[in-house]
């Protein structure tokens, strides 16, 4: 079995795959309120200062700072009110000395004025006459021009996934457009003699495809888009034509193999074939997932994943979704929730390799607490049971019960 | 201002407006490889056992247990080799004692064996003889019929959300169409004399409206459709039609009110009127978000959020995110991720108020790191700074440097 000569550790593998990988990011437009989860593709900068124009924070009366000073309850400032300022417009007045506005939250501040005084801070006498009982300072209960962001500044960096805030400031300046990452396209072929598309009747022997739908779901939630190309018989020339296709049609391959050593080896020496550099890494120090295959076929990424139907969505995570995020240019993954958690139960495995196990993940008042769910790795309703991957890292023989363990959430669990 | 009379926790508040819905999920069918991130109405039961045949986990040899018994390197058991079994097909013979058949990661174990040796374990005698030099047990290197799932069993409850793994699991199953919970349509009516569209040019006192916007991405992101009906000036008349259009077109509407005190005052006049029993709660124990009206009309649940676009998307993460959730009948919202961080600077806060503060999380070698980013709360671009949010608990009278605190990741950082 040569792909098991020389394991990996995941960390390396994954870094090994991406260094030899020249990312060019194709873009598009959209409009800003379709551009939910997409990637930026450069910086975008302000065209306006925001706010553009100095509000009020508060509900009161615009003043010079100035002639409050001093004021308090037992002696008050004595203002001349010479109108209100309407939300929406501009202030039809300016402010002199010894003269104020009414003005409410977000109302634009007059000229001459630097500062609002609350309501609660106030009081009427008559119809012209207002008593300040506060004194405020220069600037107090305002933002200023610019306060929020100045005409130029950065807004959004390049390379980060568009969430609600980004779609609500773009509106607020205006930007009813933004160039975006093109969705790569991840051509998925799934091969091995006894799989069968999940329409058909099986017969003995036979096992539906769930490959190819997990791993379109993981990629299409990931920001990338996915084609199915079918399922191939074990064959190197059948598997070959169908990868070349992909490698022509997609941004990048997924093969899944044959659950069978000699179909797993089949497909890495049709990944060799595809185009330079081929193969870069065969067999990764991880369980599921050994007999992974990471690949830059003319300069784009394939990807070998084991055909067993955990192996395979354990080590796309793993794999395919960073791909898939390098080719969007994502600069940074965002914040990546490691999650720690009490052990339930202890976890056995064996030093030297790095473990996942399929897990439970409870919310307690004790904190985090975590519960292994044991299986053989075939197992797809392992993971429909589970909400997380509980992560035994190579140096480890072994999880022990009450210990803080590492736990990572499944993909579209959050 | 009457709103602030009566401040209620935010849990409490979100109780008493969940309480008081009667939830019916509407439901459609979508096709499984469509159905990511959809909602599951019942649940789905096995139609057959997983796997339908037994089979083996190795490559190697299929045998009786029993013929193995006592095998050593020194004193092999020695196995007659009948065929070879092809993977996707039934086996062409069964196994009688004394004899032995190849057998492929994946392939069908034929009758009357039960256990499969690994390759490892064995060696060829010339074409007809196996060396058995391990025994095993009955049992091993196999899965059973049913071992993943048995006819019949659930394997997906309802209320919850469908991800990568579960797509697998019916694809596995095929079960290529799912009954899920139609998509929830939130209206949304944004109000403000000094509010204009995103695409008008501003003129001096005017804002554009982003709270539209970043409010239909949240819902979108949620698993609900949101529906603009547009920016309605502070007139009772103007709002209240265009809230009742809303309400009769869809399941929810939510109203940003403008941010002056007597237009969040008239949001909640409009809202009494919608329909009975109307506003359930006037004012939350939070900030940013203090004006916040919770109310249900005529079975349909209604929101009013404060004008500022932070605390509109703050309050609209705490409120109508779980309400949306509640209409797609989610059993369970899943790990709600909260993350415990050190504090990089102290927070101050007033007791008796939970606060939400914009903040940046860092992953470090040495754990999480939190540096809360401080800004007046009409800042939409303090949130599009930050990634996360600090939540100060209503017993808290500010929070220190160095503490480990509770930190929420902001929607769609994930």
């Amino acid at each position: 079995m040569p792909e098991f000569l020389k394991l990996i550790p995941t960390q390396q593998a994954l870094e090994i795959l991406l260094s030899s990988l020249k990312v060019t990011v194709s873009t598009e437009i959209v409009k800003t309120e379709h551009a939910l989860r997409r990637v930026t593709t450069h910086k975008i900068l302000s065209p306006i200062p925001l706010p553009p124009f100095p509000r009020s924070t508060v509900d009161g009366y615009a003043v010079r700072a100035a002639d409050t000073f001093g004021a308090s309850e037992s002696l008050p400032a004595y203002l001349r009110l010479i109108g209100e300022i309407h939300m929406g417009s501009a202030p039809g007045f300016d402010i002199n000395p010894g003269e104020t506005g009414i003005i409410h939250t977000g109302g634009m501040l007059p000229n001459s004025s630097d500062a609002v005084v609350m309501l609660e801070y106030t009081q009427s006498v008559g119809q012209e006459t207002v008593e300040i009982l506060r004194p405020v300072a220069v600037g107090e209960n305002i933002i200023k021009i610019g306060e929020d962001v100045k005409t130029g500044e950065e807004v959004i960096p390049g390379g980060v996934r568009i969430r609600p805030a980004e779609i609500g400031g773009l509106a607020a300046l205006g930007i009813m457009e933004v160039e975006v990452a093109r969705k790569p396209l991840v051509g998925i072929i799934s091969s091995g003699d006894e799989v069968v598309p999940p329409t058909m009747e099986i017969l003995p022997g036979q096992i539906r495809d769930s490959n190819s739908y997990s791993l379109s779901a993981l990629i299409e939630r990931t920001g990338g888009m996915a084609k199915i190309f079918g399922i191939f018989p074990d064959k190197y020339e059948t598997i070959y034509a169908a990868a070349a296709q992909a490698l022509k049609e997609c941004d990048m391959v997924v093969i899944t193999a044959g659950s069978s050593a000699s179909a797993r080896d089949l497909t890495s020496r049709v990944i060799n074939q595809l185009g330079s550099p081929g193969v870069l890494v065969h067999g990764v120090s991880i369980k599921p997932g050994k007999p992974t295959i990471l690949a830059v076929c003319d300069h784009k990424p394939v990807i070998g994943l084991p055909g067993n139907p955990v192996s395979a969505l354990v080590i796309a995570s793993l794999f395919v979704v960073p791909v898939v995020e390098s080719l969007l240019g994502l600069s940074s993954t965002g914040v990546h929730t490691k999650i720690q958690a009490r052990l339930s139960t202890n976890v056995p495995s064996q030093a030297g390799r790095e473990d996942w196990v399929a897990a439970h993940l409870r919310s307690t008042f004790l904190g985090y607490e975590v519960d292994p769910i044991f299986s053989k790795s075939n197992l797809i309703f392992s993971l429909v049971r589970a909400n997380s991957m509980i992560r035994v890292p190579p140096d480890a023989t072994g999880l022990s019960s009450g210990e803080m363990v590492e736990v990572h959430l499944l993909p579209g669990q959050e």
